[in-house]
């Protein structure tokens, strides 16, 4: 019987990527690192592919392919990608950010891989086509952020139809106590300090403005088949529960946990098992206190999009996503506030309806127009 | 297909009874009660026959026979329990506190019938003839309160190898916040006070003495095979999370609800599916915080009883049990203090450490042994 699970680690560099190598390295009789991807960083590419003796590694922007040291062949570019992600093995790991991962993701779907992914993009744009890709290819999309996690593991399927509701819950992220009034003062530098998980730039802005919540939403409805009035949405500072799944026999059941990407990682990739991880145990009695909070939609618009684009499940979800990426990067370019990143969406939103996308390349084509329409908003604001 | 259940209800007249009609009330194209005992309330039993049109009934005290006007033939005494154990039907509901329920429990596993067990000194006492019983038989035994019916909807048995420990949540009972020094002056009529569940007066000053949840944790051992230092207990004073099951991956899982009998009592019936109870939703935006602390041993030390007697599980649990009914009872009857109780169950097992029981008889014996202990020690009280 073979003992060890073949992992491919798209984006190995980022912080899911670090997670995963921790778990990796930490269960090395468990898993294989079979192949590994980087966008830019090739220096941590190269000492990742040395430290797990990676044979298949990919570097999708080619321009720092001359720094490489790594003591295998080196590929290079965006279609190397897609080939990496076709090769056979017990489970892929998306852990690219953004439209990026898109491709790279599906094609291992589509090759009969089993899917862990940590890219909300994705799913939240192209959702539909990735679950039934994978209900005809009889393969698992296994979710890796903490909330849909939670729910994933508290999720009975036997039960599904007497399921009530979901909650996912939201830290309320840095500008949770923050009068509205200093919104518009909000600086990059105050949005990417996120109070609980550290993460990347992106995805922190997304939690500062909880449009984070409005895709996890989203996800939510595409991975568990969820009607936009079965998923509620929580503030709990703490963040210590991560999602619960109300029954309705009055039943909760929930997922908590300190806060710690490995976590959903390790159940992602060894489901229906589970690891022995040797980490920090949860004590109730020293966490003491757990708060919530009914999420504040007049400081937080942006959340309540998830909601308001399920309605139209195939094309609003892309613009959303695509005019949010566009609006979040200008504001960390400095060239637009805080507050503008909700309006930059909504407008987008408002301006732009397309019709329902028939396949990947429609919404790829969708999301690029989308993000056309979104910069020419952001240009415009003062 | 057979769309109902047949369920018997040992013990229809306390407040276990009282949730399982309502339960059964409300969905009576799922349940069918085909049989009922009580012990005294013959006027609530007689219109329990007349209003579920049970043909199966017992009052185990022939004392007040002669005031049944149910619409089927009354069956009079203890053994009349027993036989009624024996018909066959989908599960046996066993609502009788105390030792009394014992037989007729057993006897439920031992004829092949499903058993929903709301008698923790039942499974404290004989628990593992029980387990062992059902085994053999090929049945199931369904915790009905809420915190092992807790752990029981969220341990996967799958994944018990990489359990960690469970936690058994407690209010804390009435006297949380009461100083120790107050303690000595503590009546009857403030001890069944219960602060969270409507309950019958024992179970309520078990809870104030916390041995209630000393017989959880011994419960909790023989229900999911584990060891007492599995087994964690937490005070929790808005009684939500009613148990959780900490794995080694670090995710915890968590059931919650409103407190309602109903709810782990239609568990128990309708596993591995649910029922669509139209209860008051659980909004932990409304219950705003949820606190937890640790138990105070000072003031409960029955608490620690239950980790104690889990050292030599096949005697000293039916010492505990036995000197606590006794001191209880007599505390109800104003005979001793409320600090009394711990202090005659505490010297009862000191004195007292009988054999491992071979079998139930040998049980009885050594709890009929126990209460007389406890009853000299109670005696001796000034």
């Amino acid at each position: 019987m073979k003992t060890k699970k073949d992992i491919i680690l798209l984006g190995s560099t980022g912080s899911i990527g670090e997670s995963a190598l921790r778990l990796i390295r930490e269960n090395r009789d468990k898993f294989n690192l079979i192949g590994i991807s980087a966008h830019n960083n090739v220096k941590l590419l190269s000492e990742i592919v040395n430290e797990f003796d990676v044979p298949n590694v990919v570097l999708s922007n080619e321009k720092n392919a001359k720094d490489y040291f790594g003591k295998y062949e080196l590929n290079v570019g965006s279609l190397c990608l897609i080939d990496l992600a076709k090769i056979k093995c017990d489970i892929v790991i998306s852990g690219i950010i953004g439209m990026s991962g898109l491709h790279a993701a599906y094609t291992a779907i589509n090759y009969g891989n089993d899917l862990a992914i940590a890219n909300k993009e994705t799913l939240v744009s192209a959702g539909k086509f990735f679950i039934n890709k994978s209900k005809e290819k009889n393969v698992k999309i296994l979710p890796v952020d903490s909330e849909h996690s939670a729910i994933f593991q508290c999720l009975n399927n036997k039960n599904i139809s007497r399921l009530d509701h979901i909650t996912l819950t939201a830290s309320g992220g840095p500008f949770l106590n923050t009068p509205l009034e200093y919104f518009k003062n909000i600086k990059p530098q105050d949005a990417i300090k996120h109070p609980v998980w550290k993460m990347g730039k992106k995805i922190s802005v997304d939690s500062a403005t909880m449009i984070n919540k409005a895709l996890e939403i989203i996800e939510a409805s595409v991975l568990f088949n969820l009607s936009s009035n079965k998923i509620d949405v929580v503030v709990h500072p703490e963040h210590i529960i991560h999602g619960l799944v109300h029954y309705k026999d009055g039943s909760v059941i929930a997922n908590l946990g300190l806060p710690d990407m490995i976590t959903p990682l390790s159940v992602a990739l060894s489901w229906p098992n589970r690891l022995d991880l040797k980490l920090k145990k949860m004590s109730l009695v020293n966490i003491n206190k757990l708060t919530f909070f009914k999420p504040d939609l007049d400081k937080f618009p942006g959340l309540k999009l998830g909601w308001d684009t399920l309605q139209s499940p195939y094309c609003s979800p892309v613009v959303l996503n695509a005019s949010n990426e566009i609006a979040v990067d200008c504001f960390l370019k400095n060239k637009i506030r805080y507050t503008d990143i909700f309006n930059i969406v909504d407008e987008t939103l408002n301006f732009y309806n397309p019709t329902k996308p028939q396949n990947l390349d429609d919404v790829i084509e969708i999301d690029k127009i989308a993000r056309k329409h979104a910069l020419k908003f952001t240009n415009k604001v003062d």
